[in-house]
């Protein structure tokens, strides 16, 4: 097997990128010898600045200290660092916001414009310009791959497209989102009011102060956003959404449902464009506890598959992005 | 995209055999539209004969009546069509004896000396020789690929592979055989003792009239077999098996599990080669109802990946196998 040398440029560099980083090191010989791939790391950028090395970044170094520490640290802004660095791949991970999609959009779409393939975790732009970003890659003959923006460390874009290859996806439902699922499982498990579980939930570092993004369904439906465009091929973006979080239900509701069979999950309908809280048989696959996530596909020929795993942590997040980053080293 | 053109030989026409040609025949033109293969149909070899065509066999007509009653039926043998037909992939779907592994072991090793590529739904052949066939592919540098032989059209080897390529699995654990899974969930509901809930399994088709291979966890073993030489890299066989079946289990039994938040379930535990009835918390993935199967596996990066789908069916196990040849054709 002949080594293939690539080169990434990281953009973003809190919890997730950190991460990749991480299991960079971690599974660098692994990559080397499973897949014949050699990822070199040429930049890291941040909000103030970045790390530059045309001969690839030592990653111990730039792990342990501040980024800005660095002796390679220079003030030269993301969008420069994208065009302007030596690189095959950028890997974007800001966090992004949902209505705007920025600023993962603009790195996304000047790394297009660059001829760098992209490889990214971050929802937002997806949801906001999918088709923009997709015409744009085609346009300009690059990959852009984002199995880290739903499900976290699931796969689920290669399952179809490299494992279920044959199939058509006729449908799919998901509990997308590990914060919401956590609290409806504690509220099911502990008979707990909602706000208790949410500051459970906090104290835990499942849900951020401001829970709302996870709670009013907001999260999952930019999930469900991007799985109609790329599993059943819709042209939508956030707006087409019908949203309704879980603030309304209670644990009588809950415990109403458990007597006759059932838990109540914060379920993305994709088909149907819908997030809503739905009844779900209690042996149903879907029926997944605590933080888990899991999504089934109604395919074709395969039937109903699930597949359950975890949908958030900076390392299981990890898995994905880099198996994008390998997929398209593969093709280079 | 260029189309590639890829001949393939059928090795039995059983119930598999047919529903890959139903598929195959369904499909043909989402593959070559997805994927740019078209596959072609050179043989269909069984046992008292063959259909050959160089050109390419009408599926519509050898579909639609007896295999011997077709304009290219001879009587050449499984084995010199293996070797003599044009092909590129010889796909192997006789039923297997757990002993011998054969006649699957033979058809496979004698494709592989002639060079050609093997996709297959036979475990037999896998759960006696699996060093051997994949020395020997090695040697003669063609794929061999096997998804359909554990968990039908469950995508285990390849979601490994393709999707979650970065992982090393650390130990797994499936409910893989569809029978017992049927069985165990029926004296849960409805009660009833192991012998009813099998001869009810029986009526519907789900069991055989010798219900030993599946009750007696003979066929999860050969499966555990083959993942932990796949997945774990091991090398063993069906003789390194600790195996239990279900007959032991009693309504009873099932009924206290229950009272204290448990199933009974036949779980592989791939990692220690052991085959047994198990308690699996109700609230767990792998607690799976009916007919279906389920595999969690423990990864590095990824942490607990768990898949669920239907373990058997003529045209969900099709899903895998034409999976298989089309990504054998790809690299071609």
């Amino acid at each position: 097997m002949k080594m293939k040398e690539v080169r990434v440029v990281i953009v973003g560099f809190g919890v997730i990128g950190r991460g990749v980083l991480q299991t960079l090191r971690e599974k660098q010989g692994f990559i080397r010898g499973k897949h014949g791939v050699n990822i070199k790391v040429s930049a890291i950028c941040e909000i103030d600045g970045s790390v530059i090395s045309n001969e690839g970044l030592d990653l111990d170094k730039v792990l342990d200290k501040p980024l800005n520490k660095n002796k390679f640290w220079t003030d030269k802004k993301t969008r420069d660092v994208i065009i302007n660095t030596q690189s095959d791949i950028v890997v974007e991970l800001t966090p992004g916001n949902i209505k705007t999609g920025e600023p993962g959009l603009s790195h996304i779409l000047t790394a297009i414009s660059a001829k760098k393939h992209v490889a990214t975790s971050n929802k937002a732009p997806f949801a906001v310009a999918y088709k923009r970003i997709m015409d744009s890659a085609r346009k300009n003959k690059v990959s852009v791959r984002f199995e880290a923006t739903v499900g976290g460390a699931i796969p689920i874009m290669n399952l179809m497209d490299e494992c279920l290859s044959v199939n058509k996806v006729e449908s799919a439902y998901g509990i997308l989102n590990g914060t919401t699922n956590y609290v409806l499982s504690q509220m099911s498990d502990e008979g707990v009011e909602l706000d208790s579980a949410v500051k459970e939930a906090q104290q835990l570092g499942y849900a951020e102060p401001d829970p709302s993004y996870d709670i009013d369904g907001v999260d999952s439906a930019a999930k469900v956003v991007i799985l109609a465009n790329a599993l059943l091929g819709m042209d939508v973006s956030y707006e087409d959404m019908k949203v309704t979080g879980i603030r309304e239900i209670t644990p009588e509701a809950i415990d109403l449902a458990k007597k006759h069979g059932f838990t109540v999950k914060l379920v993305g309908d994709v088909l149907r464009l819908e997030v809503s809280p739905r009844l779900v048989s209690v042996d149903h696959p879907l029926n997944v506890s605590g933080s888990l996530n899991a999504l089934m596909l109604n395919t074709d020929v395969a039937g109903d598959v699930t597949i359950v795993g975890r949908g958030a942590g900076s390392r299981e997040t990890s898995s994905s992005i880099i198996a994008d980053i390998v997929t398209i080293s593969k093709e280079l």
